[in-house]
């Protein structure tokens, strides 16, 4: 149980990023005692903005989880673990796949042996992707169906997750492994296109562009909003049911993505729609429909994902409209 | 069909261990222009002696894979690479999961690196391992046995072949992945048990010691003899209906631990069998029992294993008896 989190110790990597600075502020508000750890990257997501209110209740390290021994000092005495820390973008690991490797596979691993040679059990929490599922066979996607990653990103994401199981059953170290279907709400970037893709095209809708979506924009996929996800994430890490197991987490509902871009420009109230043809580079590597089975999280935790679609858009565009300065 | 190489130019990396010189073996044989690479590094398995009567007629680089500037000189002009350098211990994956990662995962990534930025179309061969599937479901093992990696070295090989298949399936690399049972035979390193289990049981009846069993030796593996395993490898390099795909190699049968250490005993002629409790580090990672099904490979090349397990063990002690002195 999470209520009153006095005198418990987070660390937070990636803690300024879009999902990682949304836990913080779930965990501020449960008076968690609060560190991050983030490297703050470009191109990637740290935005300091992000934790502006409070950044005097939390301690605030600036490091990058490649580096073992920053780890080493910055997981000494915590009690739980969110290892958001990553190389976000799935198309720059097509173009860099050790930098990819390093950060997204290596610094985890950092992490773990970290926690093995300083005898420290922490709940550690990885946050993997829908990607690792690779082509999916039928939806929705539950965590049996096969893992078959068709790219360096999702790669990653899978090698990574494993390594967690490895250092759970035989280290014992408590971990829990998420795999992310498509977040998107405030505190992410909105410089480029690399990722979230969802606020990106919030960002092009707010400057009155065209929107490319690719073919027939038929193809589903499963929107979370960061809150929801933030949430589910943030409470599992205290409930000992879900030590050492892998859990979907998305909205569980499936949107075309014809359907998401006509109602950010809906939600927005500008912007055009174009339909291009699909990118070759994008054929290669794409899943197929996707849309996650939750129901294995909602059971462990009796969580659900509360924010529909549009009512996540719209706090989004609420947001950006109000701090626009800062993201953009 | 491989009747006659002259003017086909081969990289072996890792060409001074006990698979890689023998594929170097057969290669010459049939009249291949030859380049090793091996970073000849301590403690695994690289012996000059291995490729000492060839040595005027191969070109040997001395180089490490995770030197990208070495490996893009390596690759240059070769019609094919067999990409067998390696960090061959498992235990070793355990202690050092990192170095690991960085041999076994990043190294490969910047031979594929390499290939893709020259513009290279190299058939490039990868040596995997029984150990990616982890728990293993039932007996024979065919290449949809689904593939759970239980410990750092089997997540890297699994990594690397995932991100073979990328490259193969985005890039055009023609990529053949193999995954190896137990592999014994000539040319193994014979200074440490950290791999080649059986090689290390071979010397130990050598000299008379006392060979050590885990429980009741009842747990089946597959043991291949390396001049089997190599000609299924070599000949697969030239038969483009391998281009892409996974292939199981072994013997294709299994034998129990305790048979094998027997037939070890019994061929040397001297040491002596004890049994002892398994240790719990093993059990932890213990897949259970193990037989290649090998019925693809087969089909493919129509090749199959022509060495029982009496008469590698034969040759083997043969080898080691004769050579003695280079490898203690």
């Amino acid at each position: 149980m999470m209520n009153d989190l006095s005198g418990v110790k987070v660390l937070i990597t990636g803690g300024l990023g879009m999902i990682g600075s949304t836990i913080v502020k779930i965990l501020h508000n449960h008076k968690a005692s609060i560190t991050i750890l983030d490297a703050q990257l470009e191109p990637y997501g740290f935005n300091l903005f992000n934790v502006k209110e409070i950044k005097n209740e939390i301690r605030n390290m600036h490091g990058d989880i490649r580096d073992y021994n920053i780890v080493k000092a910055a997981i000494e005495g915590q009690d739980v673990i969110f290892n958001l820390a990553g190389q976000v973008s799935h198309n720059d690991s097509l173009s860099n796949p050790i930098l990819d490797a390093e950060i997204n596979y290596l610094g985890h691993i950092n992490v773990l042996e970290a926690l093995k040679k300083t005898k420290q059990d922490s709940v550690v929490i990885h946050t993997g992707s829908r990607l690792q599922y690779g082509i999916i066979k039928s939806v929705p996607v539950s965590e049996v169906h096969p893992v078959k990653p068709l790219t360096p990103y999702a790669v990653n994401k899978s090698s990574a997750e494993n390594v967690y199981s490895y250092y759970n059953r035989v280290h014992g170290i408590p971990c829990i492994l998420f795999r992310i279907s498509n977040p998107y709400g405030p505190r992410s970037q909105m410089k480029h296109n690399k990722y979230s893709m969802v606020n990106w095209f919030i960002r092009q809708a707010m400057e009155n562009k065209t929107i490319s979506i690719f073919g027939d924009g038929n193809q589903i996929r499963d929107f979370i909003y960061v809150e929801d996800l933030a949430d589910g994430i943030t409470r599992s890490a205290f409930e000992h049911k879900c030590y050492g197991r892998v859990f979907n987490i998305g909205s569980g509902k499936g949107t075309t993505f014809k359907k998401m871009v006509e109602e950010v420009v809906k939600t927005v109230g500008q912007g055009k729609i174009q339909h291009i043809p699909w990118p070759k580079d994008y054929l290669n590597i794409e899943t197929g429909d996707y849309i996650s089975d939750i129901s294995s999280l909602k059971a462990a935790i009796n969580w659900y994902p509360q924010t529909e679609l549009v009512d996540g858009l719209k706090k989004t565009v609420e947001y950006y409209n109000k701090y626009k300065t800062h993201y953009w």
